[in-house]
């Protein structure tokens, strides 16, 4: 068994994008040579002003090409790359089958590895780009099954690289897992949101942290994600089938009154809640909630945040509560279990309102 | 016109569990007397032991009766409670038309006022209540047609000693909107749980924060919710009906690969979370989310928010990313878009790692 090839560059980067320039910027802060294109001029000349690499010219050699482009032009941007040199050549788009499919007949396609980190923004473009965008969050890499091992290994180390953490998966194994983890719950959170569009506003004046959590991915750009769930369709289709059995089942439930088989479905929401992965990748620790009544003004948070550093519990999660009313904020700290007693007594003996 | 009356007690809280006890608190907090009754004797002690009030006797005089017992009990006990005094009666339950519709013909019906506090905890039970649970909280009043002003603006008023903002709807009004802003957001995140709880662990492995988000009220009570859901069956029924009706178009938009149709859900969507009022219940004011790199160890977070405090920026909500991985967290702070640029600027010159 021969060594993983190293990353030692050049690395070219085909669409100085949010996703695109992070990478570039990256690879940047590791050193390595990068090798900019983008079929906007203005992209590139920020994307370069940036420091995320020089444009690419004729005759450049490369070990690695990114593909950043939109879902639309995954496909043929893939197999120009492949055609142009020998490098391995990866992408970053949120669908790995279709890619694939549009490429499967290329002589070089062992060359090829799909991935997909699981990072993003609600902005786009260079400016909002950073090479900060994957720390800690998990990379798909997907390879086919002809895939080079060494093209795969290079394609983990860039995700490394980047500050992420490789998940191998098969590309219809990613296409189904992103229908379930992402492309469901967001559609479902639009028909959530959709219902609010035209609702009275005495009405939205009711509405709780719970319906702003559920809706606050509908929020995102329609444009992005109308390639997305068309590009996953076959998957997408069949969860939304699923679900339009089980919101049958609750419909004919609430309408018989049977509360055996509505707690059935409740039930299974609560299993699936359960078993998401808890924040490190491991199972799921036993935490619990601390709610602190915070006065709404600058500081007030910092002095929250330093007597809980002092006490020296860690924070796993936070949640502040935008409930319309008065400018006095509930601040919910999310500990480890074993440490929320000693937290709240001491942030009570601090002065703090706090409740449980 | 004569004054509104002032609450001064007794104020008589017949369930002493999360809500009633809460609210018994915040009575005592104002220098109310408080009876209390609950058909626990355990729950009873431990309520009065926290200084919620004194056990309810023979002969006791009360200006304001609060009925906090489960959905399926209001009704009984609403009616029992007008016929055995002369004061205000009130409850806190999350369904109006119900209880309203068992007491409609009791002779003291018009000094019947139904409430519903939008607060609560995932913990239940006296131990968990605390003054402070309604701080800030919007409280629906949703008085009947033939309710006694008085009456109305007694309960009012206790929303308001309980630190709470009224908002006045009428029960029919009230019901639909809780199906809207928390019945039906609880179902279909508990439809997105349920097709989690059997997927793969490799496909778990890819979620990310907004699965999370949409999921988190799953994981709520199936006995309450069942409770809940059956109480408010009509309302809800027709807005399950409506989104079957959206889920049949989405299905087929997907099927078909029809992006317009699919852009017409999506940005309906979009919609749907702009209407959702803004923290202080005025419009939503623009924000921008600013993104932080945080070591996961106690203390880096106070640290953060004591430069964030110093800096003189608000921070209107925080999110930490759960996302499985490195212990490198990933803190999006939610600040005005006026501040978000002087933020950033002043967060790097000071050592953090952020991005836009």
């Amino acid at each position: 068994m021969t060594d993983a090839p190293r990353l030692v560059g050049p690395v070219e980067v085909i669409g100085a994008g949010l996703l695109g320039t992070s990478i570039a910027l990256a690879c940047r802060r590791a050193g390595l040579e990068v090798l900019l294109s983008d079929t906007s001029a203005e992209h590139l000349r920020t994307a370069t002003g940036l420091g995320a690499g020089r444009a690419l010219l004729a005759g450049d050699t490369r070990q690695l090409v990114v593909v950043a482009v939109p879902p639309d032009h995954l496909g043929a941007t893939i197999a120009t790359a492949l055609a142009a040199s020998d490098a391995v050549v990866t992408d970053v788009g949120s669908i790995k089958t279709g890619p694939l499919r549009a490429v499967r007949d290329e002589p070089g396609v062992a060359r090829y590895v799909g991935s997909h980190p699981m990072a993003g923004s609600e902005r786009s473009g260079p400016l909002a780009a950073s090479a900060a965008l994957f720390d800690g969050r998990p990379w798909a890499v997907a390879p086919h099954g002809s895939a080079d091992p060494d093209a795969v290994a290079l394609v983990e180390e860039l995700a490394r690289l980047c500050g992420a953490v490789p998940v191998r998966l098969t590309p219809e194994e990613h296409d189904l897992a992103v229908a379930r983890t992402s492309h469901l719950p967001h559609l479902l959170a639009v028909l959530v949101a959709g219902r609010l569009a035209d609702a009275p506003q005495a009405h939205l004046a009711l509405s709780g942290q719970g319906v702003r959590d559920v809706t606050r991915v509908a929020g995102g750009d329609p444009a992005l994600w109308q390639q997305i769930v068309t590009g996953n369709a076959e998957a997408v289709l069949g969860l939304l089938t699923e679900v339009r059995g089980q919101l049958d089942l609750l419909i004919e439930a609430v309408g018989a009154g049977s509360r055996d088989q509505l707690g059935a479905l409740l039930a299974r929401g609560v299993a699936g809640t359960q078993a998401i992965p808890g924040k490190h990748g491991g199972p799921a620790r036993p935490t619990r909630s601390v709610y602190v009544a915070v006065p709404d003004q600058a500081g007030e948070l910092a002095r929250l945040f330093a007597d809980a550093g002092e006490i020296g519990i860690n924070i796993e999660d936070v949640h502040i509560d935008h409930d319309p009313g008065r400018p006095v904020g509930l601040v919910e700290l999310v500990v480890e279990e074993a440490g929320a007693e000693h937290l709240l007594a001491s942030l009570e003996s601090r002065g703090w309102v706090t409740h449980r």
